[in-house]
């Protein structure tokens, strides 16, 4: 099953992908054959590094690493589940430009018969479902908002409106952010965490993916983490509603107005 | 001086990009510490890596050295002049989807004054005369086509006619490519080969990046290489007219219809 990461924090913080193991892990030496991405923002840049190669063989997740990746916000997306051919242009995250900002789009799920009406100021260069969903969503607020991106509450319940239209045929599981907001779209599974000062080091489970709190120091970081499936055993991991959308700003969940 | 580096082949070709000796060469070290950065397309995908770190301590470097960058377009991007904070979201080159198509773009020079009419379909995320440029292109061509592109040829006059646009701002050197075509333009300095069957390997004078075109065997494989300054010392490289735009395909330039 494919594995959405979402990290959207008040400072920029380290995330740590390590593939240690994976070159030995006899059956699963192949989880992540399909594919695996990762977008975060650095000030209004991003760098986007995809794979559609083994991770044994990827240098590219040689790079990811050693790359000290200091970001307010990530969103990955690890492919564990074989879906035919893979190419580059169809790996998750995808990044589009609106408003004078760079946008990042992953997303876990299915769509069924989604032909989006594109009126070709943001189409898909690939063949997923997927980016055809990230161009939508992307047409529809220029659409509705034109050049001037709305207020932080009325762009929320356009996206929210925007998820639930798209999520009617399928699963879509998803994130989108801004460099600023991180959008997280829940149809079936999808949970959080907050972490606060002091902080202490996070373990993915399968251990391929750790975040590491622990060269933060001042009391007020705060950190938010989205998963598809809960990081670590000894935390209290919120799972979404289905249908839910949260918005997440400086590491902390935004209340619905 | 910001190099421009294009190449457009017919079959995918080795490009790579050596770093070694970066860290030894006393008074030259800081030469690319201003940020640099390559994009190359596989298949209608592109993979942008730009890094405003000195290629010393960059990890990105390290891994462009171990990337096997197999190509038919690939537009770099190395500065080598100061000019003040360099930021991310400032490094060249630049990539935008238009029709469906990823296009990717660099430019060396400077432009006056340039505050094109820009309506908000491509925006730019930094704050570069360049990408302005960049953005102001795709906006022009999207105005003139709409959502289908047009023939080669009428795409190559338009190019040309907002080239010259650009370039009475100032000094506008620029290569852009769409996957399939490279467009360069030149307004002071930009140089090309191309090369066939047999194949040698080319070095770039400063040894900071060769093209390696030992493996390539068959007689048919074709190779453009379009620089700011000739490569190699031991080979012909023909000089761009001021103000001339010339277009590549499958290795060759495409005479003028």
């Amino acid at each position: 099953m494919c594995q959405l990461l979402g990290m959207n924090c008040n400072v920029p913080t380290d995330i740590v992908f390590s593939f240690t193991g994976f070159a030995h892990r006899g059956g699963r030496t192949d989880v992540h054959k399909d594919g695996w991405g990762i977008a975060f923002f650095e000030g209004a840049g991003v760098r986007l590094f995809v794979d559609h190669e083994s991770a044994i063989a990827s240098p590219v997740a040689e790079l990811i690493k050693r790359y000290p990746i200091k970001s307010t916000n990530v969103i990955a997306h690890i492919r564990k589940a074989t879906q035919g051919h893979i190419a580059l242009e169809n790996c998750h995250p995808f990044v589009r430009e609106l408003w004078g900002r760079y946008w990042v789009f992953a997303h876990n799920g299915d769509l069924k018969d989604f032909r989006p009406p594109l009126d070709g100021a943001f189409r898909p260069v690939g063949n997923t479902d997927s980016e055809q969903a990230f161009c939508y969503l992307l047409q529809q607020l220029r659409h509705r908002f034109g050049d001037v991106p709305p207020a932080a509450d009325t762009l929320r319940m356009a996206v929210e409106e925007l998820a639930r239209e798209i999520a009617a045929h399928g699963v879509f599981n998803m994130m989108l952010s801004d460099g600023t907001t991180l959008f997280a779209h829940c149809s079936t599974r999808l949970h959080y965490i907050v972490r606060q000062h002091p902080f202490a080091q996070a373990k993915l489970s399968d251990e391929d993916l750790s975040v590491d709190f622990s060269e933060v120091t001042t009391p007020n970081d705060r950190v938010a983490l989205i998963v598809t499936e809960p990081l670590t055993t000894n935390e209290t991991w919120l799972p979404f509603a289905a249908g839910e959308l949260k918005v997440f700003v400086d590491g902390t969940p935004v209340a619905r107005p």
